[in-house]
């Protein structure tokens, strides 16, 4: 299933899309809300049965699937390998002495830094002007998750949305943890829908692609990661429950803004679009 | 006023504490959240002159005052002189070069963490055993910030109440950013009650005391922070939007179990009590 949120004549809903349409499962008041409040009461699966209007995908304005999340978005820090080198050799590196860590570096984005697909990202916020792009695959945990191993940790899955990381460079360095440089207003682009994991499919058969203005600059597979998903939810909840609408952006690959000499960061008006297999694509514009 | 979460014949409420009574403002279904949710909508300052019934202090069970914050639990890392320096000298500062930071050092504690007063840390989560407190005093926004200036900062503050940033040291420095170290499950104990600003008063006149097992370990003045609340808000709020609900810890003293040689770490049956002046003491046994 791809669950989505949406405005329909300037009113938020939530629904299932099948093919170009979406089926509506939630109307009015509340519906902005409504995928998040789903996963939380364990209700979701619910949706995929429930009778609805439906909407052409056309005449709609997508939000993204989960617009304010309840819980954290967890990020993870230098997890693709080609990744991790070009970060550590870029200088802005505050994380660890080594380029491949040897625990997982998680940190997070704040829910209210969360926006749409199409909706613009502020760049020009950033006063150090050094805003790069980080297309990440996320995942979406629908059953509580504590002391969980790598075997089950798949059952603690709801499903993927794909995540641009959206990130000043400048503002990551100086404050040593990332909260401010990763955290500032619309940085987190998410969407277009979260699609269920039964649908989606092997996450390590997934292709991560991000294009800046049509040229292509990160590629690669999800397969690659250096702390894969199990290992993720299983080192995380080690310690501390993972609960149902938390996010887990996994980590982006080689290719982003520093990692070229000089750095190309965004500029106002660059198209920034992430695709992943399955997960269809989320297309953002700076400004 | 003081207001608090609790539960009261098993079932919560929350509410307003005068004397060593409690004036019931919300109970029942969703009366756990009451305080954030009002909080978020903007009604809170109606609970003042709202009729209700009385229940001694005695008779109830305190929760933390926002029992699962909605947005985010920013922390701020190395931010009186004193502690900066004895964490940076204890190895396990992954944040910056300096013992001082030139720029705040933010971090966030994931909102399922928190507890109230007197529920157990369980300290025996952390498989490396290297259990730390934070006595800190955690300022509440009240109005949304975005882009204001030290002058006007205090207008956007609701109140006042004591965290205990709970730590894995090891975590903390195993993992470079510091999500894990920090948010293991119970490592946020909050409260007693969240204190409004004009009851509160001036926090640069606050004195923070922690005391483990009735060894008085930290004392300082609010008005030895690195970066002052009104800093704080300025330079976060530049970039991303403060919003009413959000918490910020701002940091911790000297005297914490690192700041010794060898480490003084929590063991299990260790009583922490946090003070504040005019916040009351927050206490919580390590399990």
């Amino acid at each position: 299933m791809k669950y989505v949120t949406l405005e329909t004549e300037g009113k938020p809903a939530a629904g299932i899309l099948e093919g170009d349409e979406i089926r509506i499962c939630a109307e009015g008041e509340g519906a902005r809300d409504a995928v998040i409040d789903a996963i939380v009461a364990g209700e979701l699966a619910g949706w995929d049965t429930r009778e609805g209007r439906r909407v052409p995908l056309s005449a709609v304005r997508l939000l993204a699937p989960i617009p304010l999340p309840r819980g954290a978005i967890y990020c993870v820090g230098k997890n693709y390998h080609a990744h991790a080198d070009e970060f550590h050799s870029s200088g802005f590196d505050s994380s660890s002495k080594e380029a491949v860590p040897k625990h997982p570096v998680i940190f997070t984005k704040p829910p209210h830094s969360v926006v749409g697909p199409e909706t613009p990202v502020r760049g020009s916020l950033d006063p150090t002007g050094t805003v790069d792009y980080e297309g990440e695959l996320g995942v979406v945990i629908g059953k509580a998750a504590f002391q969980v191993d790598k075997a089950s940790a798949y059952d603690h899955v709801l499903g993927y949305v794909i995540i641009n990381d959206v990130t000043s460079r400048e503002l990551q360095r100086q404050h040593g943890q990332w909260t401010i440089g990763k955290g500032l207003d619309t940085f987190c682009p998410m969407g277009p829908w979260l699609v269920s994991a039964d649908e989606a499919g092997d996450p390590a058969r997934m292709e991560l692609r991000t294009e800046i203005n049509g040229e292509l600059r990160q590629k690669a597979s999800v397969s690659d990661l250096v702390f894969d998903i199990p290992t993720l939810i299983e080192t995380m909840s080690r310690t501390m429950t993972l609960h149902p609408g938390d996010i887990i952006a996994t980590g982006t690959a080689a290719g982003v803004g520093i990692g070229f000499t000089p750095p190309r960061y965004l500029q106002r008006g660059d198209v920034m679009r992430v695709s992943i297999t399955g997960l269809g694509a989320l297309e953002n514009t700076v400004e």
